[in-house]
Order: structure tokens, then sequence, then C-alpha cells
């Protein structure tokens, strides 16, 4: 679609322009400081877990089953941590170990793992030369930022609305035995929100890599994080897997850090039995057991799938009227100009913005310098480089839709002034 | 000192021996099943942190100062469990991260950050050819797991009662760039509850390393452990070396471990500005932030230095009688046979004991066929070889004062039983 401003005669785009102008200048003056960078929950969302801290006091049972919870033992998290932890991914508890409060730890571990000791016996990645992880992108960046700081090649993989492009991930994973790894957030994709499809996720579980090494980092960060009560339905990869007869090929993780208190939740990562066996052999040798009194709270306060889906609905209550008014000022801002699309997600954290080719630093800088701060351009790509320069993340989780309406007025501005200066740039 | 058992005559001894064989037949008549091998407070002593679950509520303000508990936020720690940790080992608030409920598992991120990554952008160990750590011996098993797990090469170090061999530590220190770390205890060491002298800490804060990546890992696991009002008094390294103008060589560690709840206190590390800057870069790409409502509960209920010194003298009221029953049972039981000898420390959890050469791993198993579990015979020492095969980790605190009653008396029928054993197969 053409951009409206191209369409416009010299004049009516100098109109249209001082008019953007003014509004910017107004803007300006109000002097707003508005967040829409960081996918964190909101205070009222973070509430809502409140009631957990009121579960344990000093006189309740400090036992798990017949494990204390007060001393060093559970090696592998409590039995009813684990349980929770395993009915919400839909697998064994046998498979999961419950560890800490972040999953991206428990991710950045077992790359460290991977590099430092190797996966299951194999040479450790630090001595096979230079190696390599696929990075469906937009994607993540604290993903990318892992696998960076380990000096590992991050590929970028484009991404559709049903998950990565699976011929470019076979075609690498399968021919290439430097490539050891791919970071996956299968529902509700950061930045995107997509779900992978029933056959993206086949073709995962499918997957001959080359390197007996390469392991999916499947995220599934925001697996309970509907919107709707229609949620994205995301095919179990450890289904597909063991239909196949199983195989060593996925580490997933999930937490309830944007289920109870981000950065205080309780994380885990599960997999195949081998796999699993591995990553205990490793934990061991890290530390003596995991924070367990945190893992009984969590039991006590969510119970199980439906607790926790009962809960998230309560969240969705929150977040929703969010993206719902992102998507209504976008597209009362923005349709019909032919400048920009973004995504329409279910659940999750984000929304993904998709401008002009070279515009996306610009309009990050110009809705800064109105007042509004977004995720840095770029930082949804590996090593920060948009090859478009067209991805924002859209965060609209955490402000109050008060201030979000006001950063959304902002944006909206910011994206029109960006691209009307750039058509009138283009006709000097 | 002779042996009461070598100076017998042949039929002293096998009066003696059958006397002590009789007396075995009786302890493993009553089934009993007891344990002294594991380094945990008493269900008593856990019991002391029980208050601290009343003090967060639905109801509490969830900040600490301007920093918001219940979302992402504090990467370094609440400042409420900085300045507690800070207090505790002497260093400025500043100088601490505050992360996770392990500091075995800040040790281990430690060095595999070394391994891996390297320390303050030197070469990663990795690619440094066979890197070694010096292991004070007997020490602690999990520190010697960590850096054995990375192939590091462990070579031990003879303790004294005034801490490790310094004139050894030099020599290896300043002469080999191989050897990149040591691993300390320094107060109520384990396993012999040693306090390193003035002198000690002062050879080690003038340490003139070969390697620029070497590090001083100070485990300073007991620092507030004391059983007795006048405990032992270890200098503070960071005090030496600010006296010395300041220099990276110290990680010091510390947890509430054995303060609140085992695996579910809080823990740090302290170091100087550039290594801090270092760990901090480190961490940042392992995680969003630590866990913060456990910091938030500890900082409430411990507050200072002056609280968390009055809530040890209660977990001294409980230990104390447990260490005293050791020393008792043991005086009675060996004093003047010249078998054995045992330290005595005023602090920490563990007793060490030593036997004739030839006698820790008979003396473990026999223990253990009376009913008696004690830790590992050469689990002290580096790859679990104890060259002498004489010492015994003993661990006094988890039982309750009757079982390790009993479970002393089982102990020192067993080495005597073995010392006399061994006498008479060396007379046939």
């Amino acid at each position: 679609m053409a951009s409206v401003y191209h369409s416009m005669s010299d004049a009516d785009l100098d109109r249209e322009l001082a008019q953007l102008e003014a509004q910017g200048r107004a803007l300006r003056e109000k002097h707003l400081a508005l967040d829409m960078a960081r996918g964190k929950p909101s205070p009222e969302q973070t509430a809502l877990s409140r009631p957990m801290l009121d579960l344990l006091t000093s006189a309740t049972d400090l036992t798990d089953g017949s494990v204390p919870v007060d001393n060093y033992f559970a090696p592998d998290g409590l039995p009813s941590a684990r349980e929770l932890a395993a009915e919400l991914i839909g697998v064994d508890p046998g498979n999961v170990i419950v560890n800490g409060s972040s999953s991206l730890n428990l991710m950045h571990d077992l790359v460290a793992h991977a590099f430092a000791i190797g996966v299951c016996g194999n040479t450790p990645w630090c001595q096979q030369g230079r190696v390599k992880f696929l990075c469906p992108s937009p994607g993540y960046d604290r993903h990318f930022t892992v696998t960076a700081h380990y000096g590992i090649e991050n590929i970028p993989i484009p991404m559709a609305p049903d998950g990565p492009d699976m011929d470019e991930v076979c075609r690498l994973v399968e021919m290439d035995p430097q490539v050891k790894g791919i970071w996956c957030v299968p529902k509700y994709s950061n930045p995107q929100g997509y779900t992978y499809s029933d056959e993206t996720v086949r073709r995962f579980a499918a997957l001959n890599p080359a390197a007996p090494d390469f392991r999916i980092f499947w995220d599934n960060a925001y697996a309970v994080h509907d919107l709707y009560d229609e949620g994205d339905r995301l095919l179990n990869i450890f289904d597909v897997l063991a239909e196949a007869g199983g195989r060593d090929l996925v580490y997933e993780f999930a937490s309830t850090a944007k289920v109870t208190f981000p950065g205080s939740g309780m994380a885990w990562v599960a997999a195949s039995d081998t796999d699993i066996a591995d990553i205990r052999a490793h934990f061991a040798a890290m530390r003596v057991c995991p924070e367990k009194i945190s893992q009984l709270a969590h039991a006590a306060f969510l119970r199980d799938a439906a607790g926790v889906r009962a809960h998230m609905r309560k969240h969705a209550d929150i977040a929703r009227p969010r993206f719902e008014l992102v998507e209504r000022k976008l597209a009362e801002g923005l349709d019909g100009l032919g400048i920009a699309s973004w995504t329409h997600p279910r659940g999750g954290y984000f929304v993904l913005f998709n401008g002009p080719e070279g515009t996306a630093m610009a309009i990050v800088a110009l809705a800064k310098e109105l007042g509004v701060t977004l995720t840095g351009a770029g930082a949804t790509w590996p090593y920060g480089a948009d090859p478009r320069d067209s991805d924002i993340r859209i965060a609209p989780t955490f402000p109050s839709l008060e201030a979000l309406g006001q950063a959304l007025d902002v944006f909206v501005c910011a994206v029109k002034l960006v691209c009307a200066r750039m058509e009138r740039g283009s006709r000097v």
C-alpha cells in the first residue's frame, strides 16, 4: 500500500507536515514521562498475588509430602511445585526441575553448561570452534544476549504468523553441525504475539539435527497468558516427540514471573529423561538445593492448572483493555495511511509495530523527545541490528490505561511525523 | 603418642578386642539409624526463623525505599538486603550483590564466569590450558566439586589451626600463572572449625599472584555462627586490602542459609569496585533480577547485624550443647588411648576427627554397619582422596541431643574397634 504522504501534492504535504509539527510541539509542551518499553505487569496485576503472602505463617506445616521445606532437601524442587509446573506445560513431574525465580536464568545455565561442560557428555561448545544459535527475529533481546555473551553467533531467522521459517530452520539445523540451538517463544511470541502452528511444532519435533548436542530452547513464557477465554492453542511439543518415539531435543522453560511476582516467581525446565538427568547432574555441582519456601507458597496459592487459569483470567481483565486500546489508537491514528502495520495478539505481553523501512530508530527517538520511552529500535534483533529498521516493540501492560492512551497518541504522532518528514525529505 | 593397643600384650589385646566386639554386637542389635553426616541445622534451629513468615502479608508495603519489590527491578538486590549483607561482612553496600538463596551457587557462577567468559576481560580459563585451584584440605567437598566439574585441577594445601600453609600458598600463587584461585572458609573452617589468624589474612591480602585473573574465593559461610558469646575474630580481608591500596583479589561470599532457612536464605558476594562491575555485567546476561520477596522478608526479620547476632545466640543455645556433647563423648571414650585427636571449634558446623593413618574408611564403614551415617571418608579432600585416610568430619547439629549421644557412642566404639583390630592384624 502506498503511503498517503507519497500521494500528496507538495502543498498538501507541507500543510500536513505543519499540522503534525504543531501537534508535536503541543505534546512536547506537556512534558510527559511515559513508558511503553518494558514487558512488566502493572501494579494492579502484581497486587492480584498479594494474598499469596498470607498463606505461609509461623504456624504453617513446613513439609511438602514427606519433604522438609525449611532445610536442605529436594534438589529438583518440592513435589507440589513440580506437579504444578508439570501440569501447566503437560509433562510428567519427573521430567521437571523447579529451580529459582528466573527461567531466563535456567536458560542461561543450560547454555553455559553446554558451552563449558557439554550436553550429555558431548564436547563442550567452547572446544568446538565458533558455534551458532538460530534466532527467530524479531525476538526476545535477553535470549540473544545470553548466546552473544558466550560468543555464540546469533543467526536471524524470519518469523511469520505461524512461527519461524521452518524451511530455513531445517536447512541450517540439519546441514550445519555448528548450529547448536534455537531460541523459541512458541506461544504469544515476544514481540509479535504469534503462536506457532501445529505444523510448525511438528516440524520442530521432526528435526534431525546435524549436531548431537543441538537443543531447542522452548521458552513457553506465555503458556497461560491468554487475554481472552479462548486463547491460542499451542501443540505440546513433548507429546509430538513422544509420538515419534521420543528424543533428546527440547528444553522447555516456563515460570510464574508474570503469574505472581516478576523476579520472584518460580521457574522450571522440562526435558527428556536423559536430558533431565544431565541437567540434574550439572545443577548438583551448582547448588545444594533450590529456594523452597517460595515454591511452597506458590503451590499453596496457585494449587493446580485450573487455579492458575482462574488467576490468569484476573490478569487478562486488567491487561486486555490495554491491548485493545493499542489496537484502537493505532487503528484510529494510522489505518488507511499506508505507512504501518502491527500485530493483533490474543495474549502475551507485546505488540509488534512495523513502520516503513528506515523509520524505527527515528520514531523511537522522536517519541522519546515527546516524552514516551519505547523499547530501543533494533533491540529485538540479534546484535541490535534490525536490517529494515522498521520494527518497534510496544509493551502496553505496565502503564495505567490513561497513561497508555497518552503514550499511544504520542506514538501515533511520532510515526506520522517521521513518515511525513521522510517523504518531504525525499522530494528535496 | 603411642596407641594404647600397641602397648598391650597379646592376651590383653585379645581380651580388649573381645569386649569391643561384644559392644559392637550389642549396638548392632539396636538397629539404630542415626546421621552425623550433614551440616544442617536441626529442626529446632530452623523453627527459630518461623516468625519471619509472619512479616509479609497481603497488606505489606512492597517497596524497599523507592524500589518496588513485586516487579522486575534492583538487579543487585534490594537496598535493605544489600545493607544488611554489607554490614554483616564489613563492606560498603555498593560492593555487594545479593542474589538468590545459595552462596555456593554464586561461587559456582563466578568459577563458570571465569572459565567461560574471563575475569575482568582476561582470557577465559577454558582457553588457558589446564588451570589450577588451591584447596586447603581437608575442606568443603562442594567447593572442590565445583572446580573439578570444570576440569580445573584441585591441589590440596595443608591446613593448620591458623589457616592454610601460607608459604605453600604464596609459592604456588606467585610462581604459577595457571593457579587461578583458592577456596577458603576463613572462619570456623569446614571441617576443622579453625579461624584464620590475622597473620594468615594479611598474607592473603598481600599475595602477588602470577595470574591477573587469580581470585581468592573467601567463603565466609560461618561469619556469624559463634557458639559462645566470645566468638573467634576474623580480620576483615577487605580492610587489610584497603590499607594496602586495594586490589581486585577477593570474592567474599556469605548467606543466611544457616541463619534462617537452609536453601531458602539470601546469598551475596562482595568484591572490589572493578570486580563487582565485572560480576554485575555477567549477572545482567544471566537474569533480569534476583528474587526480592525473600530479601524483603529477611531484611524485615533480621534488620541489621545486631539483629542477626541476637538471632544467632538462639542458634548457639541449641547447637552448643551438641558440640559440647561431641567433646565430652570423644574425651570420655578416647582420651589417653593415643589413637585419635579432634578439633575443638567455637563455632561453625563441624568437628574434624583425626584417627590413625589408614583407619578413616574402616571407621566410617563400621559406624554405618552399627547404624550411624557419617560423612564419607575422604569426602573432605579433593577427588575424595585423603592421603592418610585418617580424617572424619563430624556434623553434630542435625540430630537431637539424645540421638547424637547414641551416635557418638557408636562412633567411639567403631574407632576403638578398628584400631584394636588393626593392631591385632599387625601382629599376625
